[in-house]
């Protein structure tokens, strides 16, 4: 391990600050992911979109390459599913994030995305954090489902060290034995990385929980740990969504939140 | 597994509702305990009990009966310590609240305190439930360190079928592979329990983080999570606590802690 | 932490070996204790253990008052279990086991069997554990389910202080995020022991897998990894087994075990 | 998930055996691996595989990629690696087996090595898994650090479903609270493959203690849980390993290993 200090280390400069559209994540204003688990069809993504962008999310969310645990379900639109971001983004002039899985990948698909997003399973994919290391794009870094803190931090460095600091931490949840929610939200970690890091982090209610009922309470919880953001899956027949349903919450739950952000925005 | 409902259901009847001191636990005001990890001696828990009365503390803890890894550690002041709160306790007019690791104990702790807490090692001392159980006071049952929730209001349930309903859920934490923090605050539970169960809960930030550092976040999460108070360990000078100093907080932290609730109160 | 050497550590003295019936527990021979979860009646106790007796299990088990997670499972047959198992242990002329659970038993318990067992759910009973140090009895120390080695051998030190060093160290599987298994048998620590400690271990591949077709496999596996002994929940019926039925073994699958363990001691 | 049966289900076909040189893994003989953690240089590389041959070793490992937590160390000697490591291979008549990371480096790294390694942190990298089912190489799939055996399993099925059956599971250990211990080797897992699926499976007890005073007594626990085969690291001078120092062992312990593993063949 590199004695020196790091990076991501507080004492290596100031607080990273992401442009995200119009907006900067890592100061006052707390900025919203939201989309559906997966970019389904063009009408779906587009319908999503236009109200999402009305109840004030900033940057759009939906998954084209999805790692499933099988094979056989559905593993995204792929390209497609890039191309309908593009469109939908543009259409409603929205930022849109989506996760890269390859390698290969990474070139083209900025130019149909803003952010890149590495998945949780792919934290530890170290060839990936590098290439997208070489480019200048956002990036949100999901915690590994059972990353240390430590590697977690570390991963970011990967990326940084490339020459890339716009790295979004992304708590998500751990595996835990508890088997009531689908993960175990580790708010301890944001509020541990607020403290003695330079990076942004932001709060994923939905996987860090599985459970729909519990994304409000989670959301807020989370800012009050000091998240910069939440990001959120968001549908507008959450019953019909082709994966994740069970944790996809509805439009008018998503503006429920928005507002009480603001609220806790204000006093914080 | 019983296949009717359970004491603990939503569906068993009302939220329940726990009288401590003049205040009630489960309704909008939120209920905060505080106090040194062990009662040391009588100065300092007399000192502590006074300067937190003063800043709005509505009860005190304070450990008689220590259940450490080691058997050669302070196993606490035991019979004299619970003499101590009782005496810190009338002279302040605090209630007050301890741990009771033994069944033999139960009943003649009642003579010196009021609340009696089930210590996370203890959760799955079944003997120990129901003796509480045969109680009329209120019991604070902490989280087993790897209990699922299940288990947890199943164990709330030994206590209240003995005929005792005063439960009050505390969530400290759970073991998990992190290293940073000395547990995982599980706050998915908190928000779990305020969504199917009907008893109080309480947040624990001191045990649940390890770090002192993280209290004031973490105690804040914990009452947006849907918190229905806190139990926080607190002195006059962490630093000399004889045990869990890393994660205790002084009097001044303590008191931006209630203004900081009092504030989410009113919002909530 | 005693910075001393703990009673429990190799350099303390040498290793620990326990009377059982006849037999030495930490000696070339390993020792096995079977019978079921549960004391159901008079007459499966006695079949069951005639039927032990005779293809070579060294003692008895067999729960009296069952730990069960829902206070409305049946909870053991209690004193009348004793009983039961006193009576058969000198029919047959076995050793017999139990757990207890409440320091008010320990002391008449001894008057019906001849090892207690400290349950995994009550490895952090300090209270029990000092109780059961006061005796002379053999103690069968589980590992708690989330239990730290380190936690493990220090109750071992809680006990062993007292004065009693008869204790059997039983790994019983772990809790870990696994779900076809019951619980992660972590044949690691029992090889660690061996290492570093001067207590006995055994192993219990029933609840350490859950899954009775792994049971054999398992055993095996807990000799080589250095095992002193086994203790493995078997049935004349196990589908009928009151309780862990699925983890349940049934007659012929013990004799194949014992004579498998028998070619393994041979070869150590 | 697909409800018709997965190919690595035991009902898909008949148990899958896979040609190791001149070896077959999957039937009565145990096939072992072993090597140190990284490819150093050339020299260690060639001393260590000529006295790893002549103890009875069947195919050598050793990192050219290495997946590091941080950043700043040494991670591998890369191409440089996989020279050393074909030099080594046709030098000696060994098999070799490396860990490739990256999907653009899978086609030509089987121009320097015989078995593609893919590493536990790489479990879910789909795009890899797909990659190298395209190949026809023995794959050695590690398990992810807290992927269940279901995800583990799931992820070899990503491998077949593209033609290549040839998958080796690898039980490297699973990540839980225990610090004694780097990993917990979870030997549960290797019995219920045997059991229900027909891949073979091998045990590392290197990663899996992280103890080289642990790996003699595991290697032997996994061949009696049912393992096919061992991965071991070792090195003429394990205190000199660049990596993985601790765990590493030297060649006399390596070579008492398989002389106990071939006692163990016989009687099995």
């Amino acid at each position: 391990m590199k004695m020196n200090k790091l990076l991501v280390e507080k004492n290596s400069g100031s607080d990273i600050k992401i442009k995200i559209g119009n907006k900067i994540l890592g100061e006052k204003e707390k900025i919203v992911f939201s989309g559906p688990c997966a970019v389904e069809n063009y009408e779906n993504m587009k319908d999503i979109a236009v109200k999402l962008k009305k109840i004030g999310v900033h940057a759009l969310r939906g998954g084209a390459f999805k790692p499933r645990t099988s094979p056989y379900d559905f593993q995204g639109l792929e390209k497609q599913g890039l191309e309908i971001l593009k469109s939908v983004g543009k259409e409603t002039g929205m930022i849109v994030s989506t996760e890269i899985m390859d390698t290969r990948d990474v070139e083209y698909a900025l130019d149909y995305i803003d952010i890149i997003q590495i998945g949780s399973r792919n934290m530890y994919n170290y060839s990936l954090l590098k290439e997208v290391g070489r480019t200048k794009a956002p990036i949100i870094l999901k915690r590994g489902m059972s990353a240390s803190i430590k590697e977690w931090v570390y991963a970011a460095e990967y990326i940084m060290r490339e020459g890339n600091e716009n790295v979004i931490l992304c708590e998500r949840g751990i595996r835990t034995f508890e088997t009531y929610t689908r993960n175990t939200l580790d708010l301890n970690a944001v509020a541990y990385i607020k403290e003695k890091y330079r990076l942004p982090v932001i709060v994923d209610p939905s996987h860090g929980t599985g459970l729909r009922e519990l994304v409000h309470s989670m959301s807020l919880a989370g800012i009050m740990a000091g998240a910069d953001g939440l990001i959120i899956e968001s549908h507008i027949n959450p019953e019909e969504a082709i994966s994740d349903s069970r944790q996809t919450i509805n439009m008018e739950s998503m503006e429920k939140i928005l507002k009480n952000v603001k609220i806790l925005e204000k006093i914080i």
